[in-house]
């Protein structure tokens, strides 16, 4: 019966794809059975496929752990689109390699010192009304305690601010439901004060955790630094946050682990960390009242510690901002269920998810009952007051996230390899999946906002083993897209991740981002500012005293100006570029050989690179982005002479050009006139005007040819003067004009052809 | 009619996906009208969609461009699987936060100077008899002009080598057939000795370009710098370079832009680079008799400059190993056929690609057949001479690739963004497709190899524009995968490069790579060698002497040992780190807060990390992988201590256990074993034998089991002396090896579910 099912599948299929499919050697069943796929495979195909110039639902900002940077994919095509340079140098964007990135890279300098690489954890998107809004991305580094602000517009990363008190952070970074603050907390317990050492044997008195409020001003686009504060917590490992909403809002919750401040030592004969930190049942869930916090810091009640205003312990406790409550053992995610009502909890060493009750946690406070307090005298409210349901998922539940459907949720159970579905209203599981393996967070779209947006999810796989071709010792991450649409889970794709250990990601819908493709002419991308480096075309100079030479020039396809820097040797060299362009995706790049500075120039944009140049010699620097058909050509020399150095008398060699080869040139020059005015005739016999994309290729077009002018006049003056040479050279600079323009008309020609631009009558 | 067939289809598909999908809400053709897909768009998904755990059919390794880094990815699926650190740091890597990998980096240093970037440009697999080996893979730095040497048993970069005489290298790395030599050439004339300055009014006389040949030793695995030599070349930038196979085994061709050697200087009045570089119809194609040339410079004939053998190009001409042949003008590609027969060249600015034939040009060499000598006195041979045909494909062709099928070759297009696919035997055009946008480099499967394996091409288009969701003013690049099985090409995917400007690529059948999953415990992976700060479990250590702490310490799921490191401030420290794990894809990491080191640390890999302690204070580390449910809690301390700290009476605070706890934590153990004994018997239970993977596995558990042991005998005997704190601890300790052996083992036992294997009988 199998058999013959499969058979009639093949005919069916062979049926229905025999139709528009000419050139197709194979047919769908062919390529199944070559490929051994079977039915529920190319069903996953056709849901993550996204053919050439398709856009995906929605997008993924996914952090990129021990690499430093925030990784953008795409769902469901599951390809990445981008990794932005945030914590580590990077330079493909001239991050950590010109001027502007370097002063956003200083400022998470910590103890005055470089650091050249972050191990981010956790992105948050922007939030307006507690939902995504799509105009920043915040993101933290753990090793050395630092949050960083990206902006949406133009996927940079804007600032990095180095937190003043802690010595790492694990838990951020995650919003306030109108991004009034950043919330981070410290991990590993230490002294706040910098630079201060107390001997382990001093643990419970002197090392401190804590949460810091970073406060945003969303106008500048920038964390301000000084209206930020921090609370001091006891030496209870704080791990994630996540803050209240709707009703819950102007609270926030942090849980912890290794609350029974264990130090481990398995050198001098003490069980390690592993076995002492989880050796009680229970940790901590942080209760805070962020809100009242802000007031109190108004009220001049914080104290000063490294310049910061912190909030002592006493002091929140005296004002009835904080409390604890107990949580199963070990827990890493604290997740606020979309109505704000509930706190979900999972201890990755208890096979039980937790529901709390935003509810009853009020209540118990109201009534002041309290079962305990902590060593340190914080009110702790008793686990069975608070909770709403506990529900037996699994082993080593991990982190929740929210579907569209009403009290549906989604936790990933880290040693069973499985993500499990199930309803935290009514305390049932729903379904399981598994996936490959040991998954620690998990992403459904938007769905840690009011709103989640179902649809899909995406299981953060720690391990990825035999999925992928071997790559050798070190392998992939693995993100798997799994269909959340229907009852019943379903694997879709595997995602391997080829750079960096991502811990947690945030998907939104894609048509919430908006950013731009060109900058206002003469941008400080890392300031959103006017660069005071920028020129227009036209009004390049070089300035040189008192040993520094500034350099103030542009890029256009297919030049530099200047091409010639001459230096002496020990001179600060500072070059200030402008791209010129205004085309989409005309970004020229700019590097001195041997002098390690590189830049990214996207179109409006002004970078800087500077440098001693104290190595005596000649040094071509070129454009590094493959610009046109004369990127190569796109050079210049930079001449470091030794001090004291003669001009020599000697001139520049001169090319043999003659006549003829002049009237050679104006000939091509007419026949590639004649290429691009039957471009432009076709282009304007349509309505290319109803396609934004070849209106700006058009301007560029234009742009590029309008250039022509110039070049013509010098060409034609040196002509009449016989200075063939001249003549020659000025004739060629056209050419390249229009080869730019024809580049660009051709383009813009395939793309009408392509989506469908209709003829004008 | 149309709407007929939609509709016959509609239902056909409707039928034929009927089966076997229950819980698929859509049909496969809800899915296609939902998303917009057509046949063909369904046939491309199932040509490249890969299932999890499916294995790709090739693998690609792309440069990086200015990210300086290689990037492999695995076609038809078209998912990069990792970015290789080679040039530029990377810190999920570990690669320049460590000491193994920073001693790479630092060959690569230029003038006694630090460069953490790199413009790679052109990866060469090695080749045995013009074949693909896959055993190792090379590639140039541009800006900084330089080699690297990676090994593909673990995908490692082993080695970089500065050129001696460069300014910047555009040209390589290509490798002669049996990888005797990785040829690399100049791009920007320059002066060759060493920091020297000449004035560009001596363009002609003191600049020059040159090509380099690296000799390779492929039993060290690196490339063996004394017995290396370059060749004085004309400054014609040269550029792209292959060498030739069979028949013209023992030459190399390389091709070159601004024969003209013109110096552009717009600031000045002169017409800029761009113009007076592609003034003339023609450039010269360099042919070099690479095999007389290593005799020669085993004669002595070659000349030290900065220490490196160059033969001077009065040499060359003497002894009759440098010819020049006139090519189409700015040419990019050079690419020598499948057979030997015949070298083919692309001008970028003229609309013809060139097939010369090697036995005509040995025949004209032969018979002292020039039509003229360049200003250095090089023979000239000419091209009318040496031409096979010319056949004209169309605007700004590029490189050319080719198929398994004979005489086939693909040429891309830059200007008219399209690949077109012809005959170089009898100069017939075949077929074009667009791509986009803008095309530099293609790659066909093992393309330029002797034996091309023909299936797909990519192309490595410069410009996506409108391709993807929008990711700010820097785009992506795009690599499209075009299906070449048939008589017409065929698009199948785009894939956005998320990092990085590839600018070449090549692919290999992947069953010929067989990298390794885990190193030789205590191995320094960046020397293939024992390392020196390696131990055994038991034998961790700490010495201090003279200002000097060095750690040796070891890493297992899930503590490092030791866990305090105690320091004066101001001592240097280094901590050497062994991976204990023998699983596959059981990494750790290591990073100390603010210190600004990691390290990477697969599994028996050794690394170590080095600093100053020169900031007083508590310091934690950690494992910066998530390695285990107690992933968080591998931690540890570095204390700096101020000098002459005496330490305190205070002992280690101690938690209040009861024998109810040990009691509690005892039964916990046992509720545990219970577990795992019923995975054991699941596995044992079955073929597990069969499945190697899986034999690693129960092979790691058992590590992770074996070490209760001694845990155990250590809470047994503080119960005894009823230390119920040091019973409860060791005995949790018991527990935490458990769990790590019921992770794996239920990993295992999902692994057999999901494989098929079979029960015992």
């Amino acid at each position: 019966m199998k058999s013959l099912a499969v058979k009639a599948t093949a005919v069916l299929l062979a049926a229905a794809f025999g139709v528009g499919t000419a050139y197709a050697a194979e047919s769908l069943q062919d390529v199944m059975k070559r490929r051994g796929l079977n039915q529920q495979d190319v069903l996953s195909a056709a849901k993550t496929y996204t053919p050439s110039g398709k856009r995906d639902e929605f997008m993924a900002f996914s952090s990129g752990g021990q690499s430093g940077q925030v990784i953008v994919y795409g769902i469901p095509s599951m390809r990445i689109i981008k990794y932005i340079g945030v914590f580590t140098p990077e330079p493909w964007q001239g991050y950590g390699y010109d001027e502007e990135s370097k002063a956003v890279l200083k400022g998470g300098w910590i103890d005055g010192k470089e650091i050249t690489w972050g191990d981010s954890h956790h992105p948050a998107i922007s939030e307006t009304n507690g939902q995504y809004d799509g105009q920043f991305l915040f993101i933290n580094d753990k090793a050395n305690p630092r949050i960083a602000v990206l902006d949406l517009r133009d996927f940079e990363t804007k600032q990095i601010v180095a937190n003043p008190i802690f010595k790492s952070d694990h838990g951020g970074a995650f919003v306030t439901p109108n991004t009034e603050y950043v919330i981070e907390t410290a991990q590993y317990a230490a002294p706040l004060e910098a630079k201060k050492f107390y001997p382990l044997e001093e643990f419970n008195e002197k090392y401190r955790g804590g949460i810091t409020f970073w406060k945003f001003d969303r106008t500048a686009g920038r964390i301000d630094v000084p209206k930020s504060f921090s609370l001091e917590l006891p030496p209870y490992s704080q791990d994630l946050s996540d803050a209240g909403k709707g009703p819950s809002d102007g609270w926030s919750f942090t849980n912890s682990f290794c609350s029974e401040r264990y130090v481990g030592g398995i050198e001098r004969g003490r069980p390690p960390f592993e076995a002492g930190c989880s050796a009680k049942d229970t940790d901590y869930l942080h209760v805070i009242n962020w809100k009242k916090a802000v007031e109190l810091v108004a009220q001049g009640k914080a104290k000063k510690i490294n310049g910061h205003d912190v909030l002592m312990m006493d002091t929140a406790v005296k004002e009835g901002i904080l409390f604890l409550i107990p949580e199963p053992k070990s827990p890493h995610g604290v997740d606020v269920t979309p109505d704000g009502k509930f706190i979900i909890v999972a201890g990755k060493l208890d096979t039980h998810v937790s529901v709390y009750s935003f509810d009853k946690i009020m209540a118990a406070i109201k009534a002041g009952k309290f079962e305990s307090k902590d060593p340190y005298g914080i009110p702790v409210i008793g686990m069975r007051d608070t909770l709403h349901t506990q529900v037996e998922l699994g082993l080593g539940p991990l982190h929740t996230q929210f579907d569209s459907k009403k009290c549906v949720a989604y936790t990933s159970l880290y040693v069973d390899s499985q993500v499990a579905k199930w309803n935290f209203c009514d305390g049932k599981v729903l379904d399981k999946i598994s996936v490959h393996y040991n998954i620690g967070h998990l992403m459904t779209m938007e769905g840690d906002a009011a709103d989640p947006k179902g649809r899909y999810l995406v299981a953060l796989n720690k391990l990825s083993i035999d999925r992928f071709n071997p790559v050798g010792p070190l392998h992939p991450q693995n993100h798997q897209l799994i269909d959340i649409s229907n009852d019943k889970m379903q694997l879709l794709y595997d995602m391997p991740l080829p750079l960096g250990e991502p811990h947690y990601a945030v998907a939104i819908e894609a048509s919430k981002l908006k950013p731009g493709v060109r900058y206002k002419v003469g941008t400080n991308s890392r300031t959103d500012k006017p660069h005071p480096g920028a020129v227009r075309a036209g009004e390049e100079k070089i300035e040189s005293k008192n040993g520094k030479v500034t350099v103030y020039g542009t890029l256009i396809r297919s030049h530099i100006t200047p091409e010639i820097i001459e230096v002496e040797v020990g001179d600060e060299v500072t070059i200030n570029l402008t791209n010129l362009e205004r085309a989409q995706d005309e970004t020229h790049g700019f590097t001195v050989s041997t002098y390690n500075v590189h830049a990214s120039i996207e179109p409006g944009k002004t970078s800087s690179v500077k440098f001693k140049a104290d190595k005596e010699g000649v040094y071509p620097y070129y454009c590094t982005e493959f610009c046109s058909a004369l990127h190569l050509e796109m050079q210049g020399y930079l001449l470091v002479k030794p001090k004291g150095w003669k001009a020599t008398t000697k001139e520049m060699a001169k090319a043999a050009y003659t006549e003829k080869d002049y009237q050679a040139t104006l000939k091509k020059i007419a026949d590639t006139q004649a290429v691009i005015d039957s471009v432009v005739g076709f282009i304007t016999s349509t309505n290319y005007k109803d396609f934004p994309d070849v209106v700006n290729m058009v301007e560029d077009a234009t742009d590029q040819l309008n250039k022509t002018a110039d070049a013509k006049a010098k060409h034609e003056a040196a002509a009449a003067k016989k200075d063939w040479e001249q003549a020659n050279l000025w004739a060629e600079q056209v050419f390249q004009y229009q080869v730019k323009a024809a580049d660009i008309g051709l383009r813009a020609k395939t793309y009408l052809e392509q989506n469908g631009a209709k003829k004008l009558k």
